[in-house]
Parts: C-alpha cells; sequence; structure tokens
C-alpha cells in the first residue's frame, strides 16, 4: 500500500521489527508548552520501548506519564533508501526489578558517560513505519 | 560547559554549523492531538529550515503556522561519539517565489519520488546542541 508519493506503508509487524533493530532514537515531548525532541540510545523489552535518563532532567520531568511520540529511521543518502517508524504511547518511569533486570539483559547502555538510573518505558499504542520506493 | 553528565552544550555558532550540514532532520508536531515526528529532508536557507511537502498531506497541515520542533544529530555506535542539534519556530508555507529559488539553488532535493510542490519554512526562535564528550 503506497500512502504518499514514494513511500510504502509498512506492516505493523515489519514496523516493529525496525523498531527493535534500532540502537537510536528520538523522544519528542513538550517542555515549557513547547515540541522538542531529544535522541536516546534505547532498546525494545516486551514490546515496549526503554530508555536510561537521569532523575531530574527536562527529559525525565517531561516525559513522566506523558503521552510522547518515539521515532526511529535509517536512510542512506547516496541510494535514496530508508525507512521510519513512528510510535506513540505514554511514558512511565519504571521501577519494577525485574523489568530493570530485563532492560539490562537487552544491552540498553547509553552513549553518553554519567549515571543515568531513571529507567523510561513507553508503551506504544499507535505504530507506523513507512518506506522509501523507488520503482524502476 | 557540561550540563548532563558525558554531554557539552555547543554554541549558537557550532550548533547553527551542524544544523546546516545535515540532509535528514526531523520534524516534531501534533497530529490531532497526539504528538508525532516525521523525517525529512532539508537545507538551512538564509538560516531557516525549509524542506518540501505535498499540500493536503497530514504533515503540511499540521506545520502550517504552528509552533514545531527540529531535530538533527548524528551519531557513531561503534565509538559512541555523536551531537544533536534541536530548533523551534514557527512553520509557514512559502509562496515568495523568490526564496524558493533560493531552496532550489540550495539543492533541496527529497528522498522519495513524487511532487511535493509546498515548501515549508521554520524560523528558529531557539537553537540549541549537545554533542558527546568521552574525558580519557
Amino acid at each position: 500500500m503506497i500512502v504518499d508519493d514514494g513511500l510504502e506503508v509498512l506492516t505493523e509487524t515489519e514496523a516493529r521489527q525496525l523498531l527493535a533493530s534500532g540502537d537510536v532514537g528520538r523522544v519528542g515531548i513538550s517542555v515549557g508548552a513547547l515540541p522538542a525532541i531529544f535522541p536516546v540510545n534505547y532498546r525494545v523489552v516486551d514490546g515496549a520501548i526503554v530508555f536510561r535518563t537521569a532523575p531530574g532532567s527536562k527529559l525525565s520531568a517531561a516525559v513522566a506519564n506523558a503521552v510522547v511520540a518515539f521515532e526511529v529511521d535509517d536512510f542512506g543518502v547516496y541510494d535514496r533508501t530508508g525507512w521510519s517508524v513512528l510510535a506513540v504511547g505514554q511514558a512511565e518511569v519504571v521501577t519494577d526489578p525485574d523489568f530493570i533486570a530485563a532492560v539490562d539483559a537487552a544491552g540498553l547502555r547509553p552513549f553518553a558517560d554519567g549515571v543515568r538510573p531513571a529507567v523510561v518505558r513507553i508503551t506504544p499504542t499507535l505504530i507506523s513505519g513507512r518506506r522509501l520506493v523507488h520503482p524502476s
């Protein structure tokens, strides 16, 4: 199914597979009534997006119990290929030690140095994806 | 200046240089009261972010005269390096032929096939950037 010129809509299965394959995604939130987007290292655990942040940070405050957008993509500049996946869902700070153990087991490791003890989970209620297509 | 553990704040000059160096960025908007993030090919023209879209698309409707977030980043998975720039500003559909000629001259070419005649301009009122630092 092609919705927009040159873009093919992914199935939810494809979108979830690509979401699970990523390493850096972007969280879209509101900070002081203004929109903002921050990159995070993430993993998918039990179908949810998880990342680490520092308690008290802008990001931590903004995502707590808010509905947020999460996007991941991969594009090739030279061959004009690529895809993107958008997930929307409620974010929450997780304290359940079993879940945090599963997050650690998934290999979540922020690129940034420093301690980021807060684990944020986004449970997607909407997942969509698009892929560039170039019919020959 | 380091604000968050492992992250250095860029000067506005550095942030604008990196913003101008990118090819794919992400626009953060609201669609039907839900947050969303869409990747776009863009250029910087006269200090503003410009991209093309199709009139009538979700993206086109959402950005018209709205305050939006725009993010671009570049990360290296293996050496854990990278940077991100966030710009916030009002978006508008531009029809001025002189400005559109300048956009074309800047080499704006969407990866996606198809006709995207609407030129959207985001005039940033806030620009910030961060870079990963790993002191040895």
